[in-house]
């Protein structure tokens, strides 16, 4: 596609002029438009949208217990497509193209993705017992490996995503490594997000979670680590080593309180590639990715107290990772003004995005949703949640 | 006005029905939206809209005098007319009916809140020192006297605002009390935002600020102290014992990395009124109270380890204070979606607002501001912006 009129950051400039994106002669008039690329969120669960506020302010594991667990037993295959096109509707409105996502009936989500025209990663959460979506272990593999085997080349693809070392034994951790370097997927995993899980791993094993990982041969190129909140200075020289990939969820530690300010500069110091994730919508409570750019931001800052720490150009490399599509807003929006800094303005005071080209085609223009009805999918939603909240 | 068909909060409960807001007999319908109190915006400099971005990264003090500092020296009344226009756009699009404002030329700014439909408190910063916009303390307290003086009852009011304990010597900061209290407003001022505030304070007073001020008969029930992040529990009985209010500006304080996370619980637990202030665009970079709230509580939730912290009812509660205005966002809009809680949403999710009633006239209607042109004040600041960063 051919963008006329374009103001867009190049990566390190702000430039106007045409630029291409896509192969099709397809054009787009961008005049009075800010273009910048779309948002890659690298970790979220989709379809948890449909809780979005249910147990608000509860702690952790009461609300764990009292809200998400018991609702999540009644996940049906459609309240997953219905919550995930929700979700879709919500990255579109805020400048999402690709997301990296972990959740259960994952081939519903797939759907929805296929219908929104966006592109994801999608994975089975994998634990070592069984739940309400498989048996055991080894029936999560099983599927697990029949959503990579019907995997075609195309926006939408699959990963093998055991959830957690505290909820994986050993035997499972290392099938899920075989099955995602069988299949040549990323390997993503919750690792280190609050201090207890830390000291559980260094009791059971007397190895930091990272270090234990990397032990058992799941630290590897492929490997994307979630979370990583609470890393010892040799974790971080282990994943700079191994290739590893991080993916900070900085609304998500902030609001879940989980202690731990993922050392962001040590990491990037380290050359290690860290992304950025909103995690899902019950945790967060939104997959706004301007929004976690500002937080995640202020965060390193307040905590760093230096003001020059993680700034606006290294939030939006964050969150913007490999992404090959764009994003649009107003030049005229009032958050954008005055135009001295437009990355600032764009990490920092936001804007409503009125535009979205993902893979050669425009998914939103002008504020409109093209690529389905989103007043239908807000209605079936509706009904959905109220369903599973019943 | 007699607000037909809404979903409201009712500082208890979501309810539904009609709801009456100020005298007039107008009908308004809000069906299929949700109508919560507007913010009040407890610390601004308005006008600073005009170097939104600029500088964006620099450290604090090299920020101040390589870009904020030279740059207010241009300024001029017609320029803070237009920065204070654009200002009010951005508060009125994001719910905000009415805000507590320190800058220079604020008649200029009055003019523009006036025009805009809102309700706003200003004052002149009072210095020690000799500025631009005035030669000495003197002089400064004779223009403060002057807005004073010409006061009128209705939206727009004015208070008496010395910048700080460290801008200001003793003399000149009782003088600021004396006119306070002779016009019975509010006197507020910067107080313990960085250590090195209270240190110094500490070595030249043996007092910490609070404690200062509260020596040389600043602290009452009319002083609205600004920031507060750095104070002792013996500050915190002062401040609760002469009944005085802290409006919090958590953005500000972690942008700037000042490094103190206000004691936000024992200050409530003590007593104390504590609101929420996005402080000026320079350093937020918005004035955007949906965001304050989300970010004001991920602080707190962060900071003590505890995810009850900072609630969103408390936070809500601290950024509507006082307010008889109403603000409007749709029930469909996809943040706002499923309708568990309302008011989490609000606070952690947002949504556009689409609506905004004050002081019984609607300022902006599905999305259109009908108080003033917006294109208008846009092009003008636009030219204001450009000249002044020249």
């Amino acid at each position: 596609m051919l963008i006329r009129n374009a103001t867009y950051y190049d990566g390190r400039n702000i430039v106007k002029g045409d630029l291409r994106n896509g192969d099709s002669d397809e054009e787009f008039d961008a005049m009075g438009k800010f273009a910048f690329p779309a948002f890659n969120n690298g970790h979220t669960h989709l379809a948890m949208t449909l809780m979005r506020g249910a147990g608000d302010g509860e702690k952790l594991q009461e609300w764990l217990d009292n809200t998400i667990f018991p609702t999540e037993r009644r996940l049906t295959p459609e309240l997953v497509y219905r919550g995930s096109m929700l979700g879709l509707v919500e990255m579109i409105r805020t400048g999402t193209s690709n997301f990296l996502d972990m959740y259960y009936f994952v081939e519903e989500t797939a759907k929805a993705v296929e219908k929104s025209g966006l592109r994801a990663t999608l994975g089975t959460p994998i634990t070592s017992f069984g739940t309400p979506y498989y048996k055991d272990a080894q029936d999560a593999l099983r599927i697990a490996e029949r959503q990579l085997k019907s995997m075609k080349p195309g926006r939408v693809g699959y990963c093998v995503a055991p959830h957690s070392i505290y909820l994986n034994d050993e035997e499972t951790l290392y099938r899920a490594k075989e099955l995602a370097d069988k299949y040549n997927v990323w390997l993503t995993l919750h690792i280190s997000e609050t201090r207890k899980e830390c000291v559980d791993c260094h009791e059971k094993t007397g190895m930091w979670p990272v270090e234990y990982l990397d032990s058992i041969g799941l630290l590897a190129e492929n490997t994307v680590l979630i979370h990583a909140a609470w890393l010892t200075k040799m974790e971080i020289r282990r994943i700079a080593d191994r290739e590893a990939s991080v993916i900070h969820c900085p609304v998500s530690n902030m609001k879940l309180a989980s202690g731990g300010v993922m050392p962001l500069h040590e990491l990037l110091d380290a050359g290690v590639t860290v992304g950025l994730g909103t995690d899902g919508a019950s945790s967060n409570n939104s997959l706004d990715m301007r929004e976690e750019m500002k937080i995640g931001s202020l965060l390193q800052k307040s905590h760093r107290w230096d003001a020059t720490a993680a700034n606006a150009r290294t939030m939006l490399r964050m969150a913007t990772l490999g992404s090959n599509d764009l994003a649009f807003i107003s030049l005229d929006d009032v958050r954008m003004l005055p135009h001295h800094d437009l990355i600032s303005n764009l990490v920092y005071s936001g804007g409503n995005v009125t535009d979205l080209i993902v893979d050669d085609r425009i998914i939103m223009k002008g504020g409109e949703i093209l690529a389905f009805d989103e007043e239908q999918v807000k209605r079936d939603f509706l009904d959905a949640s109220a369903e599973l909240l019943k």
